[in-house]
């Protein structure tokens, strides 16, 4: 049996073996990929941004949790900046979601980024793909929601929930106006803090001047702790609503054919640059350009345009 | 006279067309980017980078006036992360460095992100080239150091500053581990601040840890007072012996080398991916590729491995 066909019978190992793979951009896990496809478009993706420290580990924890009651399968794709210092991902030496290890109806993966958008955009798809393929109901994605690429990797999600905390500061608020466009659901978590009703109502007000067309979707800013639980349920049942509207609205749909459109342009833009950019390394023209940038006989943009023209490539 | 004529004759008005030309993704400003191209790896490419709130525009307001008073011409170049949602650029509506505004040999230009990295990397280099090219002799870009886009960015600096603030808190270490790797000075800016000597003192344990190769540049960490222009002559000192290194150890031409091999790669990766996914729309090819994901009868890999066989581009 291949991995795929090992993957769509539920075995948890081939899974990850697999999802190793599409990190490690192995040729085999392409095929594998291919297999996996048509079994996909299923899972529920929801996705989790928000600044370091604004306790979104903890809240997937319960969200995982509740959807766990409801006897839902659960996977976690967990996005981790990886730190080109220590060479290892910086929430890696965390301990996460260590109540669910052991429970066979969650399956937790932690994407280390290399520097990469495009890559790291694809891979995070590729693998969602694999746990929406093995069956899993609910696939949700954590990211630390810092940078354009992190935006970008949320933006493939039905459902994305923005994690803020109180006191974060005016500092902060320039994060806040980038964000703003692709919540579906803000979340002010660690709602015991100091100011946690002023920056639901900041939020709030903000929201409220986006002047949204008549039926559209209104986020709204719900309060959570997430160490103790509380406002998990009431956050649960806005997930469900907003769910229900993309159904109903015929947005689901139109979500789920973005999704695949843009997997399919992430990848031609991956490809042919790998493509294009191997065959001018191994037939030396690459190196005569690289000579000619240096002695200022051609320049970038002509370059380019020779490689274009020549199609010197396979 | 051409554009790129009228700049070289340093045309202050042609270089700011120009810059918008790039900015617009006009066809026309890659013709005179080529003429200009020559002329460039001149100017010495200063990285500004941090989180919002460091301030990093008034640290750069005093190097500004520092390397004028040394009569040196200096460009500035500010990435304004755009917000979606108003449309408009974060920091454009602040007042910047006004007091430079009627210095002819100060010419400031921001460039707002698009949520395109690829884009916004080699939109930046070209508006430095220029810059360069017209005879500035200390480039200065400044980006909010929050993502991976801004690490790319500044990673073509000839010399990179990380400009911190005491009192972040340990949410924001995750942030440091990623720029660490990339500085050349770091600066614990608003040095008034309580904690900036424990935020200077744990940043330099951080960087001791590096273990660096024998005749390696080392970098310090210096505190600044943006405000009360506090520490900027240190700075200045530092940025010239790192410039002196680099010209001595001959990472100088090493850097500039690679920035202009890194030009030459984002142009090629956002060329081959226009040209391609413009034919295959152009011919119905994508329209057919959409269908078949959204019926399941293709997927996206194999699509995109269709595409580079049948070289469905001119």
């Amino acid at each position: 049996m291949t991995l795929a066909e090992r993957v769509l019978d539920g075995d948890v190992r081939a899974a990850a073996r697999l999802m190793r793979d599409i990190d490690d951009r192995f040729k085999s896990a392409v095929e594998e990929l291919k297999t996996l496809y048509p079994h996909t478009g299923n899972a529920y993706i929801l996705g989790i941004t928000g600044p370091p420290g604004a306790g979104k580990s903890t809240l997937v924890d319960q969200i995982v949790a509740a959807f766990r009651e409801k006897q839902l399968r659960v996977g976690v794709v967990a996005i981790d900046p990886t730190s080109p210092f220590t060479g290892g991902a910086i929430l890696g030496d965390r301990i996460r979601m260590n109540r669910h290890a052991d429970d066979p109806g969650v399956f937790i993966r932690s994407l280390a980024t290399r520097g990469c958008l495009g890559g790291m955009s694809r891979s995070t798809m590729d693998v969602v793909n694999v746990m929406d393929a093995m069956g899993m109901d609910v696939v949700i994605v954590e990211t630390v929601g810092v940078g354009q690429d992190e935006v970008d990797i949320v933006s493939t999600a039905h459902t994305t929930a923005v994690i803020m905390v109180p006191g974060l500061g005016d500092d902060i608020q320039a994060i806040k106006a980038g964000i703003l466009e692709i919540g579906d659901v803000f979340v002010v978590n660690k709602a015991d803090r100091d100011g946690a009703d002023r920056t639901a109502r900041e939020l709030s007000a903000m929201l409220e001047m986006k002047h949204p067309e008549p039926g559209a979707w209104l986020p709204r800013v719900l309060q959570t702790e997430g160490c103790r639980g509380v406002g998990i349920a009431e956050l649960m049942e806005e997930f469900e609503a907003h769910r229900k509207y993309l159904k109903a609205s015929g947005a689901l749909q139109h979500l789920i054919e973005e999704r695949n459109a843009k997997l399919f342009s992430d990848t031609l833009r991956e490809e042919l640059f790998d493509t294009v950019f191997g065959a001018i390394k191994e037939n030396g023209r690459y190196q005569e350009i690289l000579d000619g940038l240096r002695d200022r006989s051609t320049d970038p943009y002509t370059a380019v345009e020779e490689v274009l023209a020549a199609r010197a490539f396979p």
